[in-house]
């Protein structure tokens, strides 16, 4: 009950990813456990072409269970909601115009959007979004596993917020830290 | 070709991975795509547990391809080896003591020690580095997966590197570069 207290405390309710049809249950479960990792309270789902998978219990080492899901019908749905919420929405997807991941201000309210396995982040969303990132990337092959790409963004997300400091200041009002208390006991 | 020779110009001989006894070939495949990603030539194998897992083709892209593995035959042996050739040894190991990953210097000569999918790293190896890092975590999940905590790890010091612009400056002497030149495009 002392941990979560002391993990609501560093909720980021700025910073959430948008999952857009990730396929296989593995790299959802390991987003969650980083989305979990870094203080994300909630993940914005947009499946459209694909079932959103089922998730094992023991993969995600149940991450899941901390974590709230926001279905949405669209890219448009998602990213209407979200910019509603004051949100910066940032796609990974390689293009022209394409900006560093570490030119990237990740203190503000951050959404990052990561795509399918095979076909990365759809054109609309990443023509939607505010901008597009990418990870610098050095070697032979031209892409790294999903759920990497979203560790190393979202640590990215934590590494700005800790040198900042507004890691530390709570932004979730006492009452909204009694609520959600009350409903993480109960799970 | 270009692609190569513009790759090998960036290849970072002071930064490797050791990784004692990870079992999973999936994980050690994330880890080799990684490593590709942000530069290693080379990766050490401290097996003294476990078998090194056989690889499939696909799942690292053939990131193994372009990479060269040392095998040690314990702790010691590693160690003893990377000190030789001037590596400050860091160990991810949660104990008293341990730094965190941003307040590493990444941009000297370092290796980086990931363990076990259960175990994690060895006490021996956790006592025998020059120090233990442990990840940043704010969630109610205690572990991040390894090959998630590689390359959150790893791109932290291609991130140091980046902004320290030591990233342009190539290491390996012309004659180095035309001999693995000359290897590679057999490959």
């Amino acid at each position: 009950m002392e941990k979560i207290r002391r993990v609501l405390l560093k909720r980021q309710p700025g910073l959430t990813v948008v999952m857009e049809n990730i396929h296989d249950p593995h790299n959802v479960s390991a987003v969650f456990r980083t989305c979990d990792a870094v203080g994300v309270m909630q993940v914005e789902l947009v499946y459209t072409k694909e079932k959103f998978p089922r998730i094992g219990k023991k993969s995600s080492s149940s991450a899941n269970k901390w974590l709230e899901r926001r279905r949405h019908t669209s890219v448009d749905d998602c990213f209407h909601t979200l910019r509603e919420e004051g949100f910066h929405i940032y796609a990974t997807h390689l293009g022209p115009g394409a900006v560093s991941l570490y030119d990237l201000d990740l203190t503000q309210k951050v959404a990052l959007v990561f795509g399918n396995e095979h076909r990365g982040v759809s054109e609309e969303a990443a023509m939607k979004a505010d901008a597009n990132f990418q990870i610098p990337m050095l070697g032979m092959i031209q892409s790294l596993n999903v759920s990497v790409a979203a560790a190393v963004s979202l640590y990215e997300a934590l590494r700005q917020r800790l040198a900042c400091g507004s890691i530390d200041r709570c932004v979730l009002t006492q009452e909204e830290l009694e609520s959600l208390y009350e409903d993480w006991i109960k799970r």
